[in-house]
């Protein structure tokens, strides 16, 4: 069975000290942040925010893919979020490997062709985060007006940069 | 400025406390969540997991999209997960909506054609992690001995409940 009844039994706990109920979908602080999956992050720790504050998407690296734009598109439209924050971090999975090198990888195992697929891997940690940025504010269906915020994490001392 | 400066004025004090350099990239767990962007959705509460311990994939439902997908199978591949929870939840925007009305609303507002946009509303709840869970199982791309649990998060108790 793995980890699961471990996570079972501790959402047991969690339910006996539930006390969220009144919380509506709708995020009070108005924001969005779209950061890696690295489970080093957790994200409402490093920015400080409680339940029911704000949205959280995340994916690998912290890419600003077509997903990530209906998740930040749905946040905005649905759910009334009014600020976005872009999180990517250091020792990032993503800067070490390349799209071929994952690709190579899962063809041998699979026996299976993937060059379909792209990974958004990137060489410049900085340069990654200003692109995303750039990707959400040019997204049709994002307003013009909404400020997105790029920013670096530090996983060796639990620091936010700013980048954009 | 919105809500920011609060933001990195939080962080200061994350920074100040911070110990846990000494992390891997690599989920201690070998757990990779994908959840749902709600903000009443604390992962590691809901799930009793620390910082570490597991890669959490979240975009607006909870959905197994190509790009959730993508995560997984660097989860897996490069960060070495072999569990994956799948976590919808009650009252989820993606519920009270379709994907016409979204599309609608966006339309009317930006004046443009989002006809190609999907936005993975769904009618059932249930039916809708049965049917991540087997986008998962079926991918070519993910190992057909990892076992995917599907869950329904209830909001108003704080209870996780496994559907699949």
């Amino acid at each position: 069975m793995g980890q699961i009844q471990d996570v079972f039994n501790s959402n047991e706990k969690y339910v006996k000290d539930y006390r969220y109920s009144h919380l509506k979908p709708m995020p009070s602080k108005k924001i969005a942040v779209l950061a890696c999956m690295d489970a080093r992050l957790l994200i409402e720790d490093i920015l400080g925010l409680s339940i029911g504050e704000a949205n959280i998407i995340r994916n690998a690296g912290g890419i600003a893919t077509e997903d990530a734009m209906r998740s930040l598109i749905v946040s905005h439209e649905l759910l009334g979020t009014e600020e976005f924050i872009v999180i990517n971090h250091t020792d990032c999975g993503m800067q070490k490997f390349s799209d071929e090198h994952i690709r190579n990888n899962i063809k041998q195992k699979y026996n299976k062709d993937p060059s379909e697929l792209q990974f958004y891997t990137f060489a410049d940690l900085e340069e990654n985060v200003r692109q995303q940025v750039e990707k959400i504010k040019t997204n049709p269906f994002i307003p013009k007006d909404i400020p997105v915020y790029g920013c670096v994490y530090d996983t060796q001392t639990g620091r936010l940069r700013r980048i954009v």
